[in-house]
């Protein structure tokens, strides 16, 4: 999508062969700066630091981070090498299912290979196919959360009001995004949309990255802190909650970003269809329920420190906003129970959540 | 309540007449300053800027803003200019019902007065009773919570986990609190409580100044985030949700911070008990719903910008912390229906969302 005049994806490759590139997100929106990956190390760097975030994109750097790691392995040891990255990479982020999944792909592309330029051809094929393929997915998932949002249009012939969590924009996927593709396409339908962002605190991705990015592509939308959407749900405010999915369980239960389940709650008592939007590599058939989600407890740094622009439009240092003997606690997911979730929109098409809708998904 | 090793109230005389004294409650936890009210356009200052928050304080700085309205008069124009100044004080936070309650009783006052320094005499009267009961009110307040929270120690033989939203602390009335009194109480007992603070954005009276309050006292407590509550209701670690509020209308329905609705409706999918902690000036029995309640929207830059301590804990100046071209809604308040409310905890004992209930508390 467009940052000012210019189109990017999230993660691309440089003209040198041997190096990624990303934005550093963790510097969205006061300084627009490219990071370059040069090894396994920055790839895993980039994943638990969250230069990079959102599922879909995770799973990339995972791929190129396999890829680098094999790139820049011994002549003799590569196999032994690239198997000790795979389980470094997968240990960045343990909630991230996507994750996990492009590296066991990329484990399987090594046993394939019978040498050492084999193994990095392959993951590098791997790698550049999982980024097409994510761009792919994210389109159609567009189109199918589009038909949703055109009808809501026919029926209220006025704006439609969408509250969107966190980002689940282009920059957490590789292009157009997985909650924010229909929203997109709406736009470029010419459907009067207007995005209600919550600011999705501690990292505040909502107001840093999912307004910056609707900003940047001209859609209209309102920051609200976490707190707000209930009330606007209650006066009417909302006309559908579109979220995207860190893992989905087999039993249609959704855990995203810490908040999600709130909204969700908020939507079901006021009547508000609540969808998520994923890609079904999201989808970890391999768990029942949500209740088995592994939930990261992450640094208390998030809550007590803050960021942003001073008016010099320099990025500040952190500031300390609490109390300094207080105590911290910071869960970075919750789930949300399937029966909160209207639709599961994904690459597939719109489905309910439900273990039946989401296993004849996946054999269509 | 006790600040490092001195007690404080949050508004207070000074030795010499016609000063009154209040934390600025804008700059804690970074920093603690006084600053004294001389005049009625102090008083307005401290009320709509909120040097003062909290519905009790907020009426307590009224009077004294009348006090000081009639005690700065012409001595020709005295009745007049009490009664411009108690509209001027009325429109300074619309939503506050304390506040109309307690210029209505400076109004009656005036009416009896039959001289300027009688006028004066009266007014400073009214305003000093009404502090002491406020204290008096938030006393029986923690008394009546106390036995819930003794009775779930009692069941659970551990620590009691209560959520609070925003600061009902005795920073946002003359002393103990309405939310936080009972929690006093409880630990003044020697029952182990444990406090989870929302962190209550956009202004963080939570992490702000619910944390300074029950840290300064000595009292357990972990700050999180607001979309963090439902998560750990869901994983048991909430035995009570434990708020103030700002209004409450005839039917039961509560008015309070920006986000309490939310609290409400994740206790209720968990089975936890939900209770409202309010001095009973605080219920109109002239709003028969929360659907009439007028919601002030706030300031964009609440939401916009923050402030913090920096490494040389000097207090920064603003921060912006989303896009400039990006619109921003600040609603102060949302409505929690009766409906999700187990309990109102008055200084008159404690009793169900019900009109019948609320009704009864009056009469008795």
């Amino acid at each position: 999508m467009r940052i000012g005049d210019t189109h990017y994806r999230s993660i691309w490759l440089d003209e040198n062969p041997g190096v990624i590139r990303v934005i550093d997100q963790r510097k969205l929106p006061f300084e627009f700066e490219i990071m370059d990956l040069l090894s396994l190390e920055d790839a895993c760097f980039a994943i638990s630091e969250m230069v990079v975030r959102g599922a879909p994109l995770i799973g990339v750097t995972a791929a190129y981070g396999l890829y680098l790691a094999g790139l820049n392995s011994d002549s003799a040891d590569w196999c032994d090498e690239v198997k000790k990255a795979a389980n470094s990479l997968i240990a960045t982020r343990p909630t991230a299912v996507n994750l996990k999944y492009a590296v066991d792909l990329g484990l399987g592309e090594l046993n394939c290979a019978d040498s050492r330029e084999g193994m990095i051809d392959r993951l590098f094929h791997l790698a550049k196919s999982l980024a097409e393929e994510e761009v792919k997915r994210s389109h159609r998932i567009g189109e199918h959360g589009l038909a949703l949002i055109r009808e809501c249009y026919k029926k209220k012939q006025a704006p439609v009001n969408i509250l969107t969590h966190c980002n689940a924009g282009w920059l957490a996927c590789v292009d157009y995004g997985t909650a924010t593709a229909p929203i997109y396409q709406a736009h470029e339908e010419g459907i009067p949309v207007h995005v209600w962002v919550d600011e999705t605190r501690p990292r505040s991705q909502g107001s840093r990255l999912t307004a910056y990015e609707l900003g940047e592509h001209g859609v209209a939308h309102t920051v609200i802190v976490d707190n707000a959407g209930g009330h606007l749900m209650q006066k009417g405010e909302v006309d559908m909650v579109l979220v995207g999915s860190d893992r989905t369980t087999r039993n249609g239960d959704v855990a995203n970003k810490i908040g999600t389940y709130l909204k969700a709650l908020a939507a079901r008592d006021n009547d508000i269809p609540f969808y998520v939007a994923l890609p079904t590599s999201t989808i970890d058939m391999n768990l029942a329920t949500g209740k088995k989600i592994e939930i990261e407890n992450r640094d208390a740094e998030e809550v007590s420190h803050m960021t942003g622009w001073d008016e010099k439009r320099h990025m500040a240092s952190q500031l300390r906003v609490l109390p300094e003997g207080s105590e911290v606690a910071n869960p970075g997911f919750d789930v949300t129970p399937s029966r909160l979730v209207t639709g599961l929109i994904t690459e597939k098409g719109v489905c309910p959540a439900t273990e039946e809708a989401i296993s004849f998904l996946f054999e269509g």
